[in-house]
This record gives structure tokens, C-alpha cells and sequence, in this order.
């Protein structure tokens, strides 16, 4: 794990939100996405080294949806910039983390991700993130 | 704000927590720290150019033990590091956003920090700190 690649915050309406982080950051974000997979609709804010997510629900089974239900807006995930998603995987494994997706599946901005159970994890959700080159 | 400073998560038992994030990293804290004045012992993590902060709470009135009641172990807050954290609080009181300390406090790890309520950050506590030279 080489950095926080990013911070995934569960937000109510995308367009209400990327208003408020553009005042936040002094920037607007640089790009938006939809991962019809995921049922969301994400926007991203550069921050040096740093990126925040935002993310949106796009149908009631979506994971945000079911999020924003139980607890309302706010961090979601912290992503966690790997290089070799696999070989951190095993890593992870071997030292008693649940891994929730042992292969990789594409996500927002370019990324193979995995995520691991937050029980193991002090109630963080934990996301594994490797560019794909 | 130039870069994530550090991500808070708030723990019950910050020796187990520090073995748990030793297996996250590969790593263990570079340090730990009491801060009474907020009834917190803190450990941290280096990732890259960003920092993971474990608190636990001190005593009954501490916020963070009035978070693990409400929510239960889990991210507490994000912080930005800032260059000058007056001028931040201004430009940021200037867009509206709620400033709850504008006398900048002393923090953890040599910083002074300031919170941003979450009503007015989609359910986030965001925390500015200003490293003191």
C-alpha cells in the first residue's frame, strides 16, 4: 500500500455535493463517471497526492443506497493505492483478512479493485485499488 | 489544502487496533501520543505521503467515546494539511462552511487543527492542521 489513492464519500444528489467540494477544495472536480455495475455515479477531486469520490446512488440496490439508508451521508471507503493487486491479496489473506473480492473487478477511474470486509478491519471499508495500465 | 494529512479512525482498544494495522501496512506506528486535553491516546501509521491516526478514548466525555457509542468503531474524520490555517478558516467561513474551533487548538503530532462541522460537509468532521514550525 503506497498511499490513499482515494476517500469514497456517500453523498444524497451528486450535483448538490460537487458544488459543496468545489468550494471546499477551491477546485472543481476534474471528472465524473457512472459505474452502471456498481449503481453509482461518482465524481473526483484531485487533492495533491490525494483524490475524494463522491458517490451517488443510481437505483435502490446499490450499495451507496443501502449506505446512505443506514447512515446517512458521509465516508463510505478509504481506497489504498497498490501495485500489484493480486500479490496484496495473498498478503492480506495470509494475515487473516477477509477479502470480499479475490478477483479483482474494474472500477471507477481506471482501477482493478478489491474491497475487504470492514469486521476485519476495525468497521472500515477497505478498498484495494491498482491502476490498469 | 494541499494533500490528505491523515485519516482518524476511532478504536476501543488501541493495542489490539496497532497489531491490526501492523498486518495492514507490513509496518508498525512510527509513534503514539496522549492528548488529554481531548481524552484521546492516538497511535500512527505512515502511508506514503498520507498518515492513518488510531484513536481511543481516555475518559466517558471523550468525542471519541461518544462516537463509539453512536456508530461504533470507524472512520472519524479526514484531515487536510494546510500551509495557514487563519487564512483557510476565513476563505472556508467566506464559503459558508461552519467553522467550530477559530482559534485554531493544538492537536496531535505537532499540529494546529481546526474542525469544519459536518452539517455543512455532507456528513463528514473534516479537520484542517497546520504543522507548527
Amino acid at each position: 500500500m503506497r498511499k490513499i489513492e482515494h476517500i469514497g464519500i456517500a453523498v444524497k444528489n451528486l450535483e448538490v455535493s460537487n458544488l459543496l467540494f468545489e468550494k471546499l477544495f477551491g477546485a472543481p472536480a476534474y471528472k465524473q463517471e457512472e459505474v452502471a455495475s456498481e449503481g453509482v455515479k461518482t465524481s473526483f477531486f484531485m487533492n495533491g497526492p490525494n483524490k475524494i469520490e463522491l458517490l451517488e446512488a443510481t437505483n435502490p440496490e446499490s450499495p451507496i443506497a443501502k449506505f446512505l439508508e443506514k447512515r446517512g451521508e458521509g465516508i463510505h471507503h478509504i481506497a489504498f493505492d497498490v501495485e500489484d493487486i493480486l500479490s496484496e491479496i495473498e498478503r492480506l489473506k495470509s494475515e487473516g483478512f477477509i477479502v470480499l473480492n479475490e478477483t479483482p473487478k474494474k472500477g471507477a477511474d481506471n482501477k482493478l479493485v478489491a474491497f475487504l470486509h470492514p469486521k476485519g478491519t476495525n468497521g472500515v471499508l477497505i478498498e484495494l485499488c491498482q491502476e490498469i495500465k
